[in-house]
């Protein structure tokens, strides 16, 4: 199962390699990763997408919360958290069917943020499933690059994240 | 100096820990980092931002390049790359301020994704500049959380990345 675990860390050269190697040690592959600052300059959030069981995961975030520099683990649940990310898509776009791209561009509210010759750069934002949804419109003009930032995620309805 | 390294690296677990371990024990902070999903289903791109001088990340990015897994590595410039991160902003707006964030949001075309009785949740794309300066706008109102992805960038003019 796909869990989407966010801490609250101090923002000190070493903590990233405590966490990586924790989940290393067990043979869970991370997913997706994304660490950026906070409201506060010297903390930072990591979100974490990682598929494992349920028990497993209980383990290590118990196991985090014990480490150093790490001030909170939380195992985010989608019902209950705005989920975002970034993706930029480069994909072929030759004058004839140029047009055709840019409709998918419109239908999915992204935006062309570069354009060369037989090039466009796309920044698309949303959920991983709308994201895989323009992925797959894109797909058959041919993407020849894409980066995604990883998910971030926020508490809804007014409660704390942690 | 402020420097964005792009490395591409194959989808395996340890890698993480190996690249974060070679900036760890020079010291380096990392500033920002996101690792996703790339065109190939196997392969992950890993954007990392970090403050350090050009020598020094010379030498690093040598070693980079060296380790198992990594398969490419490359320090990209900015005027050079179309570069974006996505943050996400939870912010006090009660009903008697509530208008004034949502022009914020209106000037940088940025979105409100939920909302509640005294909250705002507004998620916003862009360079760091752009970032810092919503930020900076949005802070007199009160931050209450905020998450940032880190940055993500392709090339920009029909080169690749790399």
């Amino acid at each position: 199962m796909r869990h989407t675990v966010s801490a609250l860390v101090e923002n000190k050269p070493g903590v990233l390699v405590r966490i990586a190697g924790l989940f290393a040690r067990r043979g869970f592959n991370i997913e997706s990763l994304a660490v950026g600052q906070t409201e506060k300059p010297s903390i930072s959030r990591m979100t974490i997408v990682v598929d494992v069981a349920d028990r497993p995961l209980e383990q290590v975030s118990k196991q985090l919360n014990k480490l150093i520099n790490v001030l909170k683990v939380s195992d985010l649940k989608a019902s209950e958290a705005v989920e975002r990310e970034l993706s930029l898509f480069k994909v072929s776009a030759k004058p004839e069917t140029r047009a055709e791209v840019i409709e998918i561009v419109d239908i999915f509210r992204a935006k062309i943020v570069d354009a060369s010759r037989d090039e466009l750069i796309i920044e698309a934002t949303g959920t991983e499933d709308k994201i895989a949804a323009i992925e797959n419109m894109l797909a058959p003009y041919g993407i020849r690059e894409m980066s995604r930032t990883g998910k971030i995620a926020l508490a809804r309805g007014g409660k704390k994240t942690e």
